[in-house]
């Protein structure tokens, strides 16, 4: 099935069909310059996190502001974003399954194919699909830096990985590490997330002495997230950051006070609703659970005087502060997701607006990439 | 974008690619038989939320077990449905928009087509599309008996409503009542669904009286759900039901003490997912947030041994407690879904298996059918 579009360029905002998704393209451009700008002026690389957005429009976008690549979590994602015209791609995270690294080693023939690994299991089975396929496929070592879920602990775990790698030449080769630390970026103060990255790179940094030393090739050490990558730069140990949110940013994010010397980031994507219902102590929105993720809190409205109460899988009901606005049946409204990621992958079309109207809609050709 | 198939018929569970949905043929005819012959004991319809499952081969043998037809959320769910082959369709919500309306009238040239209505306005606008169309549609007046969020409040603003639709024959018809409980459903006793239900039935009680009295027609009182159709159907106010969950089960359903005389309701849905990290202390599986909602809870593990830990955009981790069984990478395991409503909806195919092998794989042909 293809869902059809719910808008058309040329368009008003406001004859966006509901609920959707909006992305408004000034914001959205100054958030990718100026992210991409700082990390120019420090000297590191910036390969963009596509989970994010799931959208090889954007992709191709960021790449054309500078970025390296792309990565993605998973190989579905990696597949759309090749075929999307991306030649650069990472996956991530750890990938185990023969079909999963047939898949990869198929992609290499069309691409620079990257995924990471934590166990020899990976590495087995990545080397025969590569064999098999007669590809190579670039490797890193996944270093859990504080996210305790994948990846090595130690530099002797990571000695022994690498040499596995190793012996798997030429269909094998280790590009370095993958060091992502997902809970520094939602810690809310400068301070605590400098602290938690400070312990990751000492970590990261142990791990490719280690493997320096050894004689293993250890020339990319990539991670960092929107929240923190100031504190990733600053500590020398990475080379290439891995920002996703950045172009997009969500609620959750907002809550974080930034650092003092990064970019502002500005809210670029928002779902538009249309009011359904209005009663005296509440009106009701044409998108719920299945519009908005919630892990992360509810979306927030941007209409003054109006506060996002309970949701249900297709309704979402708002209550008025005194003196908000009166709302009527067909009014659109805006809104902030809690989290942008898991939003995004609940809707088929970006609808890019600027300055009050639709100028394209992008396919979220990677939603539902599951495996 | 078209998303691969997990599986193909005949494959051994374990073959399946993940993260994917299950669906267990012989709990899911287990709970559709069972509910279908409790309602037609007692001489109620069941019509089948499709909201549940978006999916049209569920739907088409909900209609084969005695379905009168389904209901669902949206303008665009209805329209997979018909394309489907379901030729009675209630969207059982209320529509703004003179897009979605026109929608609706012309999909009553294909199929019998209802909506429900809490405003003037979604009046005007299905009379409008339906009189341009040539078509006809029926409507409900959607009564709010408990869920606060959509619906009219007295008898009163049911009968000036009523008497708008009259206005608008022979394009618009009154069918009768939406009232639909939806916080009934997960009351944890039957007592308090009982009141819950009772208060419900009080006020739709009430306002059908009101309606026939001023000489509208009422044929229909349609609601319930999979947690408390026993007592909707106990009330003899409602003639028709809209369980949707029953053919699935999820785990905030299981947390129900059910009532005592209605057919028990197995978990027929599960995700599988591939063990990618084994550490001492946890396990990784590679599903997440965008694998599972976790509005309802986190999905249960099911092998015994292991409970569900911290669950990130594509992780989830799981912990051992004493003498569980060992995990390995590339183990796949299966978990039941907190909420299998928004679950369903981040799935694009449900794999159908019985006796451990595939049996079929199912398009979740009306996921992303938001408006």
């Amino acid at each position: 099935m293809t869902v059809p579009a719910p808008a058309r360029p040329g368009d008003p905002i406001d004859a966006v069909d509901t609920p959707a998704l909006l992305l408004d393209l000034d914001a959205f451009e100054r958030n990718l310059g100026g992210v991409h700008a700082y990390a120019r002026a420090h000297g590191v690389a910036v390969r963009s996190h596509g989970k994010a957005h799931k959208c090889s429009e954007i992709a191709r976008r960021q790449v054309a502001a500078g970025a390296v690549g792309v990565c993605c979590q998973k190989v579905g994602e990696a597949e759309v974003f090749v075929e999307g015209g991306v030649r650069d791609v990472l996956v991530s995270n750890v990938v185990v399954g023969a079909s999963k690294a047939r898949r990869l080693a198929a992609l290499a023939a069309r691409a620079r194919v990257a995924v990471c690994v934590d166990s020899a299991i990976q590495v087995e089975q990545l080397a025969a699909a590569a064999r098999a396929a007669g590809a190579r496929l670039d490797v890193l070592i996944e270093v859990d830096v504080g996210a305790r879920r994948c990846g090595v602990t130690s530099p002797d775990e990571a000695l022994a990985l690498a040499a596995r790698v190793a012996a798997e030449a030429p269909w094998l080769s280790l590009r370095g590490l993958q060091a992502y630390h997902g809970g520094a970026q939602h810690k809310r103060t400068p301070e605590e997330r400098a602290h938690a990255i400070a312990r990751a790179a000492s970590l990261a940094s142990q791990v490719r002495t280690a493997l320096v030393a050894a004689g293993h090739p250890c020339a990319v050490v990539t991670g960092a997230g929107t929240g923190s990558y100031r504190h990733e730069i600053a500590s020398g140990v990475w080379n290439e950051l891995q920002p996703g949110s950045y172009v997009l940013m969500d609620a959750d994010y907002a809550l974080n006070t930034p650092d003092p010397d990064v970019p502002a980031l500005a809210h670029a994507l928002t779902v538009l609703c249309t009011v359904i219902t209005v009663r005296p102590d509440h009106a009701v929105l044409d998108g719920g659970l299945k519009t908005f993720a919630v892990d992360s809190g509810k979306p927030r409205m941007l209409l003054s005087g109006w506060r996002t109460g309970s949701i249900s899988d297709e309704h979402t009901v708002i209550e008025p502060d005194e003196g908000a606005a009166a709302l009527a049946p067909g009014n659109k409204v805006a809104l902030v997701p809690g989290h942008c990621d898991p939003t995004v992958n609940l809707h088929d079309w970006i609808v890019a607006t600027r300055a009050g109207r639709v100028e394209a809609v992008w396919a979220v050709d990677a939603r539902g990439a599951l495996f």
